[in-house]
């Protein structure tokens, strides 16, 4: 157990007491003031203070469970305007006007941004940490509206600023230093990322789109620096390769959807010649869960084969060299099924699958030695999907996908899925069983 | 009673499904588009139909008050993080939710802002539109946070748009057009205004600053075009003689504190020749009391001077040519008592008076025939105010004044209200009782 | 003459010995230190004083005649590179380093382009400052370069103090305060200047354009501001009824020709509905030669019905209640015949003609009644003319009228102006000689 | 000698050809389309065909010689305004015209600044290309006129697009990558560049600021990325470590004498605690030099302890490890004899020393292994001077340079230089007589 020195004590007794004081505040010039110091004594915590900090957030902050059942039977017996209006105002926890007050300090919105993404971080181990988070989500979900948000374009012109967040922040396909990043946004790439007034220099979200003639099936020519730039106005396709999410704190608030329909129309409006948009995605637990299916894979029908496969799968570096035998006719039909239909509850057990679809996007194409980075090969075998995005379309099939729950795939993935359903059949039924 | 079409009754049920539809919206991308189409069929209403629209909103999107009862049960019993968020999801009307996804579509800030003006203008009409009015001012207040607004100084280099929304707004001292504007925007005058990132050219709050030498006890002077342009390195005061708030829809989402504060520590930067920080303010409503207190007057000490006054105040002009014999001196400490003593509950019953002392001002000075316009006249007999800032102690009388209920005012301002108590004394304690 | 006191004498002769100082002083920070300096004491010369320093501006910086041709015989013997520098050096007036380093100080440009149309505006009592407007054209034309040109579009958006130049500026078609010019910047107008970097909130030149839909033929309901708004996706034609060059001090450095293309290219790429550009625009000096032509007209083949004519046209508001008979079939011819025959050297004899056709456009049509205000009824008893620009034949056009000196009209024109040769064909024969 | 193809030989013709045509062009805006076609057929020439445009552009576009002559005549007899007038029409080279119109091209200004940059590298080749030098040198100086730069803060806001011209561009210091750039521009560095409005993105010089306390008298500190950062309040000093010119096309167009006094300008009002200002500059010829007089210096007095001195300054790293006996003691006084005794004509033969002597600055302070990088032992065996700019003095000491031929230093340097004088005091006179 943690040892607490009394200078520590007295910290947080002091940021809480503060916070207490912000609360009542009246006046709101004055508040500003007590908003600003404040959030001062909240930021000198160190990490001890600061958890004993959420502790005393979490506990004391919250609605007085008396108060709310009185007015709620006063609601529930005359829900006129003023015991409506008393009823929100008991249930609000006064964490929000809390939080509300410290956003008007300067750098309030990043501090509270920051907080949530160290709330979450410790939530495993602090579960009642959970109002917290519940509150701060709530609050940055109206503050980061999309009405709020600027979409802008990055390229070379770009602050250094902003350009560095990208190589912090990029996930799916690691930068690796300015020379990579100037190659990323020479003139057949594109970069978006979404900003919010208060967050300056901040990326939200970026997407990273490379102009192509076709749809590119291999993510490593787009990645290598020395690949040839091809001029913007003979591509004919724009291919979403990366989509980062930057800030843990806004995890749930989510920017993605808007992002890629926005800039996908930005795109046709200055490159008239693009015919087509898709993705170049990952299958991040393709490999993982495929590993888990060894059993029921290697005791089936291809059982033989399946076993063969497995043994050179564990090999470090088995797709180098000669490929093994039947690799690609086992594994694609594999990936085909798992993205179609393993499920989640109702929806696409992949999470990449679930945003894309969820979006009106199809399934079109799996491509074999899609990714064979160290990284892609441990996700997915190396395989990589690409999901289309037809504009006039979109909006139906989000309606399928919501209202049924629909899986939109191209024939070809369809038919895939179709080989692999006598090995794994079970697999998908478990899965939604368990869900 | 209003007789209402068929085709009113229709695009009324059609936008209220159309919000229905919104609120189920999953998926962010769509329901932006859904929010557009939501919002223009909210918008084509005629003034009829959005009566029978917000009569539907203030009933229909209500939350359900058994719903509510055993939320609040299940929180009293156990005030766990699960219970607590499901009550406040239960608590909070689904128009909350509303009103977030309307701000999604373009221009929909400035249609809420629009929305409730017009739901604040129906409410005596209308009392249960009220919980329209309780969310949107909710959520106001959070989307317009300090922390999000830019101080922005007007000159007669901003933009067109915006001067016009000055001419157009200014309330307080009506400008007569664009040669008026320009000679509040010369070198000697200060502009500033709140904008917010959503509402593009659209002030919120603005504020006007005669830079002088010395107090200025005359507003005429200040509006006077032809007044001469004084250096501003050779001001030693900046008077701030109009503050103007610009959106209805958005009272009670206060600005005016954060920005005098604020202005005054641009200009300190800006200009380290200005000493003092003052307003000239009207009383907006000192003559429509006194003339209540007319039976208590004439019968009181002073009774028979205070019939004289009467009759001559009942001509119109009456300050023109000769004043009346004794018109200041009864005058000038009734306005010093009705500031001073005056209460509305525990503040000062004066509007202007509560803000600025609110705010930590002083009240240091009264002006007879301070403001000689039929306006002037018509609220306080030309009487106006000055309300000194002093920086470094604004923060001490802020709290006196929240805490102990002081009214601070010069020690002249203070004689002059002891001369008024045996005239007026039991008018403010009456007042008292009342409230 | 002029008396001139010893003050006089002694501020004039300081502004020239600063200028002499400036000149010689080596190190470029130094010199701008002396550039502000010298500016100072210019500016802060009186009228009187100023034509003296111009006097002495005009006679002492001119290059040395002997060294000018000791200079040309070395050059003339050996045309070397050092022989060519030095004739250049030797050649160039002084006074052009004096503006090149005056252009160094802060408000440099302006100073300068005002001190031309100073210049300009004593030529004519002053020939020997002839000089001075040599050199300073000289350099305006290579620092106003279109290079260093910024065009912008202008509308209610932009700055104020850019807007009441426009309304001081505007010379065409006056406008009549902040309510026209609104009306001349709504959603159905375009207005564009050029801007230079050293002239901030200084329009060089700007045009304003109506969008229409057909070509208009009168100017007066382009001007009224009670003209409704047309959609701008709806017109088909825009038409330039307006070009204002508004710095006399840059005479002769022109933009009008690049302005007119340029705009035209901005406005196809914006509406792409627009087919026809087209200007509406004055005949400046059509009645004067016209009334100068009275003796011919009166004598010849229409003698007759020439001078009831005139008897009418003396009256002031002729074209008011009935027109006089024959007024349009006899001004109309005369105005085409002014237009498409009339010379002046090998060029058109109409300014505006000469410009436009210059441009590469062509005579499209003469509007009787065009523009029925007193100005325009003095300029050309009303009439109007339509120039076309067809961009794709700007280019040919050009070259014809540049070296053909082709001066393109429609053929309805060129019939008018046919019917037109009879009464007036020795005029223009005339002119030719005398040219 | 270079052979040369047919295709060549008709590529160069037809862009002479066209410089013609656009030489000839009458209305500005076809003069701009020529502008664009003939900027483009000389950006289409190879490197042999462009040697032969600019012997042809040298050749042929120089003023007639009889023509001079006659136009000198009739000046000298008459220097009227329109002698002057035509006599600089006719030695002006129409080259100079054909660069104002190239330059209405878009990119032209740049075109031609790297135009020059080519003819200067070819000039000791082409020494009749000087005509071409002098021309466009005689423009850009016009164009690059101090009123028309503006002076920008780099820093780690800047667009990448910029920062990496720093990384390119730096000469004195070469820039170790984004890394090292970072620390140059960290919160206790200051960077700042003049750029000119038609060449965007393109620094023209820029300079680069420590702030320290105590005037820094080693390099190697400043330049370590590691080397923590001081808070700027906390700084007395601003130490200019770097000036860095962009464009070799533009030498001669000096920059720089502005640069360092606005900067301190600039510097001063944001940090008032600053109270010196200081280079930190290198010596760039010293070693050369030095090594020039061996024999003198190996024969004099101190003789002996030269020769040894220079025995051991042959071996590579000779100040690694012990530093070799009376280094310092013989070395320091030479640097400081080197800089104040020597002399190119009348300014000092240093030209680092000439350029800050000449700003008005003076030599402070000699750094004993001020520079230990191999490109620092090279120039200077290390040593390093501090100019110090007093700026009220700065202008007085100029003057004294300019008029006096003065070269200022502190008594310590002073001293320095006496102490070398037996030893090399023929040197500076030896100088003084082959200049």
């Amino acid at each position: 157990m943690k040892r607490f020195s009394a200078s520590h004590v007295h910290s947080v007794r002091e940021a809480i007491g503060r916070c207490r004081k912000l609360i009542r505040e009246r006046g709101e010039a004055s508040s500003a003031a007590a908003a600003r110091s404040t959030l001062a004594s909240y930021l000198a915590l160190d990490d001890g203070a600061r958890e004993r900090f959420f502790d005393a957030l979490a506990r004391e902050f919250s609605p007085a469970p008396a108060q709310v059942l009185e007015a709620a039977r006063s609601y529930s017996e005359d829900p006129s305007p003023p015991n409506l209006l008393h009823l929100q105002e008991v249930v609000e926890p006064v964490r929000q006007e809390l939080f509300r007050r410290l956003n008007m300090a300067p750098g309030g919105t990043a501090a509270l941004v920051r907080m949530r993404q160290l709330v979450l971080r410790g939530l495993p181990q602090h579960p009642r940490w959970r109002v917290i988070d519940d509150d701060l989500r709530h609050l940055l979900r109206s503050w980061f509206n999309r009405g709020f948000l600027t979409l802008e374009r990055i390229d070379w012109r770009t602050s250094a600023i902003v350009l560095e967040k990208l190589i912090e922040y990029e996930a799916v396909h690691q930068i690796q230093g300015w020379d990579d990043l100037r190659r990323r946004l020479a003139a057949d790439r594109r970069c978006f990322a979404f900003f919010h007034p208060q967050l300056a220099h901040e990326p939200l979200i970026f997407i990273e789109v490379a102009l192509t003639r076709g749809i590119s099936a291999k993510v490593q020519p787009l990645l290598d620096i020395r690949t040839e730039v091809v001029a913007p106005d003979r591509a004919n396709c724009a291919v979403f390769y990366s989509v980062t999410n930057c800030q843990e704190g806004l995890r749930g608030v989510s920017f993605g959807n808007f992002l890629i329909k926005q800039v996908a129309t930005e795109l046709r409006a200055e490159l008239p010649n693009i015919r087509r948009f898709a993705t170049l995605s990952p299958i991040p637990r393709l490999r993982g869960w495929l590993l888990g299916q060894r059993e029921r894979l290697t005791s089936g029908a291809q059982g033989e084969a399946w076993r063969a496969l497995f043994e050179r799968l564990d090999a470090p570096d088995w797709h180098r060299g000669d490929a093994p035998a039947g690799a690609e006719s086992l594994l694609m039909p594999a990936a085909a099924y798992y993205l179609t239909q393993l499920r989640d509850g109702a929806e696409p057990y992949d999470a990449v699958a679930r945003f894309h679809l969820g979006n009106g996007a199809v399934l079109e194409r799996l491509n074999w030695m899609g990714d064979t980075s160290p990284h892609g090969m441990e996700r997915s075998f190396g395989i990589m999907a690409n999901y289309v995005y037809r504009l006039n379309e979109v909006e139906r099939n989000h309606e399928l996908f919501v209202n049924e729950h629909r899986v939109l795939a191209s024939p070809s993935i369809a038919q895939l899925a179709v080989r692999a359903a006598p090995w794994l059949g079970e697999a998908a039924r478990a899965r939604r069983d368990s869900a």
